[in-house]
């Protein structure tokens, strides 16, 4: 055996396991191979299954077929998006709460959340939601922001944890709290499902304000949202911009995990302590380490925004929250205590008292439903599963089937 | 002002000015504000103008079509690429001198760069050759590996420097200088147009595994190489996999600068000085921090590694080629000292002791023509400037013409 005198990331080291995603695909893989009749439905990853719309899907095929032509053919474009999408993002999705050069096209929200660890860098502390998407806390350990994790607590050092839970409705109490530089904030939430209010979020803006905090606020959910007087973005909330990062993404919006286009707005009012705009080294970032989104699908992502594009995603978004609905109902009616799946695609279900790595495997093994342990959101998931909403009408109506099998008395 | 109480990640105060090929951009657009009506012809950023030819185009429109049915849908895929293209790569590209899960498949070879970068950390010292592509060493200082830059020198602390120029054939003599981690190694070089032969890459592997050293080596030019013997890849050299990562990307080949598709192969025997195999640790990288190359866009490379899609590359290629030799007469018959162009699409003319910004702006200013300054590259560039094949055929003419004009006696 060779091996390098290259010493390996000692932050690397402090991540335990892989990614939570690849390990659900792994026991999931693993429970074929030993069952290879096996019907498995997935209401597991979250990922979209129905096809892209007409009018969208119209935008990507006009984005590949100018390439082949002279006239319409584009190399390298901005790093940050072209100008039209930022545009549009700007204007359609946010009613020019803010500016286009506010606005960072990119493959995707996940991408952008490690690119601002990269921005941030090691000396920060970052806050999370307990449970939340496992990349705000992965990313961090590999920047090197963390100690090592306390393997009772299952917590990193140095990481401020924001319990939430149905004892605080899912809205943490930030002033019992550590301070932190930076405040992940998640809303519809992945993966409990929960959104927060608008007196919710300016009391977030408010206690950053106070603090000197930035919050990271993930919208990726945002279009789940039906309740009239929910916020679909933090700048809805007055004062947001002198505080609050957004990311987002059409994966979600139009079926896109696939295809790759997100965006971060970067407020150009916010500032870092020493009073560079943090748009400026977001921006080196994004010129440094990343080429811009494809070409091809930019094309696409203008015709989401177009009304025709804005329609076809209400019908994508409708068929999945019906999904939710049927998936909410199904764990009321067993009774469960059963949390999101209203204005969110996610539905989060107590799963009395059972440990969730164990509730996730007895579920795979009895009635071969993949669904995601909440322990794998944080330690504050435990006791909880997450179940998508992603699936086929049909894949959401047999698993019902099978819970109902399971656990009807 | 409002400003938030986070403090400003030292690193990024570390880099003096922007990325290189945005200041480029706006230094040609402020011209153009200036003088509107002038007819800039460019050689500037390494950016191709030819469409996408008809196999690799339907390869992409086909990855566009099966998004919007039922079967042929596909949401978020493997984070390492799709096994048929990752397969394709391995056999077509490599003749299988390497395996297909040692390729990863990512959206460029610039952000894998960056990724690479945040695995090793900021306890690594890089050494690269300069001058070379800045991506190496701004990253570096991003995740805190350098210290201050030196104002004389115009070198960042703790990078090792290899000064490649005519005098050592643009090949360094690693032995004289301290040793690194991981070596950036460029070839065919942006921006020197060098290509490195068999036994300057075969005393490269020999020193990197004496010194327990990681070779990055950035294949981004490969298809240019024409002339026989001169390698394509790091691992025709024997022992390459103990030492060497792979970068590379389909942007050169096949005209995909904008539309974003390129690999990393990381060999299955490296190890870090502590035995993990560094595939674990970019794998990590891979699924945490990026979430897979656009399902559509993986369908044009597909089609890029059939055949035809190979015989059009080789056509395109050609027609750099063809200008490459254009533009290297050109230099050469005004009596420039001029290097690469052969088997590279970058011409490197020694500019006769002038400064590389003010030769930079004199051409801009007196004949219209976009060029890199050398010095962008690093303070081993000073004196020369980059020129670039990627250019239509018929403004490399028009810029021959003009430089003819400019400099003929």
């Amino acid at each position: 055996m060779t091996m390098s005198g290259v010493q390996r990331n000692a932050n690397f080291a402090k991540l335990q396991a892989g990614y939570l995603f690849p390990e659900i695909a792994r026991r999931r893989n693993q429970y074929l191979a030993a069952n290879p009749d096996a019907k498995i439905v997935s209401l597991g990853i979250g990922d979209t299954t129905q096809p892209i719309p007409e009018h969208i899907l119209a935008g990507l095929q006009k984005g590949v077929t100018k390439l082949g032509t002279k006239e319409g053919y584009t190399g390298y474009g901005a790093e940050q998006g072209v100008k039209d999408l930022r545009e549009k993002i700007a204007s359609k999705l946010y009613k020019n709460l803010v500016e286009a050069d506010e606005v960072f096209v990119s493959d995707g929200a996940k991408c952008d959340i490690a690119r601002l660890q990269l921005m941030f860098g090691a000396n920060v502390v970052s806050a999370v939601q307990d449970p939340s998407y496992p990349v705000y806390v992965d990313t961090a350990v590999m920047l090197g922001q963390t100690g090592q994790i306390n393997a009772d607590t299952k917590q990193f050092q140095n990481i401020v944890y924001m319990p939430c839970n149905p004892s605080n409705n899912f809205f943490p109490d930030f002033k019992s709290l550590p301070r932190a530089d930076v405040y992940y904030f998640c809303s519809p939430n992945n993966p409990t499902g929960a959104t927060a209010t608008k007196e919710q979020l300016t009391s977030l803006v408010k206690f950053c304000k106070e603090k000197g905090s930035i919050v990271v606020f993930d919208a990726a959910y945002a279009p789940f949202i039906r309740t009239p007087g929910v916020p679909k973005s933090i700048y809805e909330i007055e004062g947001a911009k002198d505080v609050a990062i957004e990311v987002n993404s059409f994966s979600k919006y139009a079926g896109f995990t696939g295809v790759r286009l997100g965006w971060t707005v970067v407020p150009s009012n916010l500032k870092f302590a020493d009073g560079t705009p943090v748009r400026n080294d977001w921006n080196r970032v994004m010129t440094t380490a990343f080429n811009g989104a494809s070409n091809v699908v930019q094309g696409g992502g203008l015709n989401c925004l177009d009304d025709e594009g804005l329609k076809e995603i209400d019908t994508l978004i409708d068929y999945y929250l019906q999904n939710a609905k049927i998936l909410r109902d199904c764990f009321i009616s067993l009774g469960f205590g059963v949390h999101g799946g209203i204005d969110a695609p996610y539905i989060w279900v107590d799963m009395k008292g059972k440990g969730s790595w164990d509730a996730f495997s007895e579920i795979l093994e009895k009635i071969q439903v993949v669904t995601i342990p909440g322990a794998g959101f944080g330690p504050g998931g435990e006791g909880f599963l997450r179940m998508s909403a992603f699936a086929p009408r049909e894949a959401c109506e047999e698993a019902v089937k099978r819970f109902k099998a399971l656990y009807a008395k």
